[in-house]
């Protein structure tokens, strides 16, 4: 099952977002932690600071977890564990899609969990669930340039898109994008942090609204806002 | 100038499309060629087949550089030679943006090119003056997954963005993206090949309004389309 392992994945974005552990080489995870009581192999939670975070990131990070004490928030953790039977699950949506290559399927990585330490994406997220809304703590490597000496819009947009995934947890079932609408209004630094606040807007029968806004750590610049559109997955309805 | 080196680099996103073969260790760009007549040192170009390119991929790549022996389409090559004042050109558009550290800035890698041959954004463009259309031919990698065995919704906007980008090349002037707007009709399996065609819609004095869609090799899958809104570059006003 999908959301077996990771925690609280009810969306394919929470999925992604909860799979961003991947256990790798590049990364340098660190060894899995058996549990012998339970046999359930624990893994390392890649959303907790290492030694690339800024002063800003760490300082957001420990506001955050701060936040989390009275229970209002909750810290999302990045880690996964394989489940066989993911691929096959998720396929059975998708049935007519051409079937991706055993070889190929043993390299995959989480896009956003893919580089080393440092050089990509580095987050972590939080979740309130009276206020149904997700924040992201999120620091662009040097390796995601766009424009020169920003970073990529694109990079922005898969951050964007994982945020407002994570965001749609309030609701069951598997959830996958149908529409990603984006205003670009400020380049972001390379290397700087920004903080991707997202909320639930509307559900609609198997439709969920979210939007976000992306502010740098002083709040004074609005990088980006952006709706989202998730549709509960169902194998016979198509997306749109 | 951010211009003068890169082929038709004539918005931001064409530059970052031109960026692609930044000389790199991890991709192993081969040495870089010195013309003494000139003293322009000319860079591999990365949007030529390598090892890791699918059989879908290199036909297309084939039919589009037959089309191109008429003249009636381009191909655009994907390389680029380091321009030292091109980060300060740029900055100029955004003085008001925290400067970037010198040693983050010297690790910078050009997003849809910082993966090693194969692992991530694996693309060709070729480029249709007369009809103002841009074509990428685009193998996502291994690296790049999102939902189980399929592309992350980030890579594909990372490349629509990049593709709509060039399709502004037809425009003078310095381009920035302002808005994207995808609707994600089908996933992308993983180390498939699509092709993103885009057209040129509209000019309105500062702003050029593009489109894409995104299609299986066979033309029979509709995954995404989207649009797009490029903003000319002004010192002396917003994106907005």
């Amino acid at each position: 099952m999908l959301r077996s392992c990771a925690a609280r994945p009810r969306t394919l974005s929470a999925l992604r977002a909860a799979r961003g552990g991947a256990p790798r080489p590049a990364r340098d995870p660190g060894p899995a932690r058996r549990s012998f009581s339970t046999e359930k192999v624990i893994h390392k939670d890649h959303s907790l600071p290492n030694p690339s975070w800024s002063k800003d990131l760490r300082l957001l990070f420990d506001q955050f977890m701060k936040k989390c004490e009275d229970g209002s928030w909750k810290h999302l953790p990045s880690s996964e564990c394989k489940v066989p039977q993911r691929i096959h699950s998720f396929k059975t949506y998708f049935l007519d899609s051409k079937p991706v290559k055993e070889d190929q399927l043993s390299q995959a990585r989480p896009f956003t969990r893919s580089y080393e330490v440092g050089q990509g994406f580095e987050y972590a997220m939080f979740y309130n669930e009276d206020e149904k809304r997700t924040v992201c703590l999120f620091q662009g490597g040097p390796y995601l340039e766009g424009p020169p000496g920003f970073l990529h819009g694109g990079a922005l947009a898969t951050m964007i898109d994982t945020t407002l995934g994570v965001c749609t947890i309030s609701c069951m079932g598997l959830f996958m994008t149908a529409n990603l609408n984006i205003n670009f209004k400020s380049p972001i630094p390379l290397c700087s942090v920004v903080v991707i606040s997202s909320q639930l807007d509307k559900v609609e029968g198997r439709k969920v609204f979210v939007s976000c806004n992306v502010r740098s750590v002083d709040e004074k610049t609005l990088h980006s806002d952006a709706t989202g559109l998730f549709i509960k997955l169902d194998p016979e309805k198509s997306l749109t």
